[in-house]
């Protein structure tokens, strides 16, 4: 049950890279807070009905304001499409403590339309490719 | 010379973490002001002098808002204290163009006295560590 306890938080915020060791997930301090950039990467990512869609391959942050703005997820042939790079807007993911991975709150249809891209290009280089994630996943655009 | 285009800052903007492989450093767009978290990891670092101090090892992420707090820098055999890593504030790291790295813009008898820890260990673990950096490093708290 909650309490009014300042730190205390549901066991799945929405918009957190929460990755909580200790496994309670509630009542974390400021410094539990934290998570080390190359814990991130690698971690599995998953659907909303938990199904595994890939892993966290890297993520971009504002060189300015040091924001993370967006996840890139390698999804593993999802969809029959082979190996591909979705870059995720960071609210969209969740950190479910029962499966050991991100939940990304995106239905199935927006994720098969998204932009892509394959393991040897960078769109990032590509001026206006922020723009086009934006104004793709709507609402979600980063706070940055 | 400045001018008033939106999008022109300096060379070396303090508090970001610049890696422009345009190497013109200028008139950057709003799509490269992101990098990529695994270009970051493994980056040189410099003291104000331009001497080496080591590596960029990982960044910690805040998870519910998503900033980047602090760099933590590993530094091979810096004032002979053998390996260590140093969490410094992510806003005292500047990137520079020409030696390819990020300065640190912190005092060396600064840096010679903070809080470090061995490749083993994960302080971050500990409850207010992020504190005692925070009040270490004085002004310098990240804005989370």
């Amino acid at each position: 049950m909650p309490t009014d306890l300042p730190n205390e938080r549901p066991l799945r915020a929405p918009g957190t890279m929460e990755l909580d060791p200790s496994g309670d997930g509630i009542a974390l301090d400021e410094t539990r807070r934290l998570i080390a950039s190359n814990k991130v990467e690698g971690t599995a990512v998953y659907d909303r009905k938990g199904e595994s869609l890939g892993t966290i391959y890297n993520f971009m942050v504002d060189k300015v304001s040091g924001q993370v703005a967006y996840a890139v997820v390698a999804f593993g042939g999802f969809l029959g499409l082979g190996e591909s790079y979705h870059p995720l807007p960071w609210k969209a993911l969740t950190y479910d403590l029962r499966l050991g991975g991100y939940v990304v709150d995106i239905d199935a249809d927006t994720l098969a339309g998204a932009p892509r891209h394959g393991p040897d290009e960078d769109p990032f280089a590509e001026p206006g490719y922020g723009e086009r994630l934006d104004d793709y996943y709507g609402g979600r655009k980063p706070a940055i």
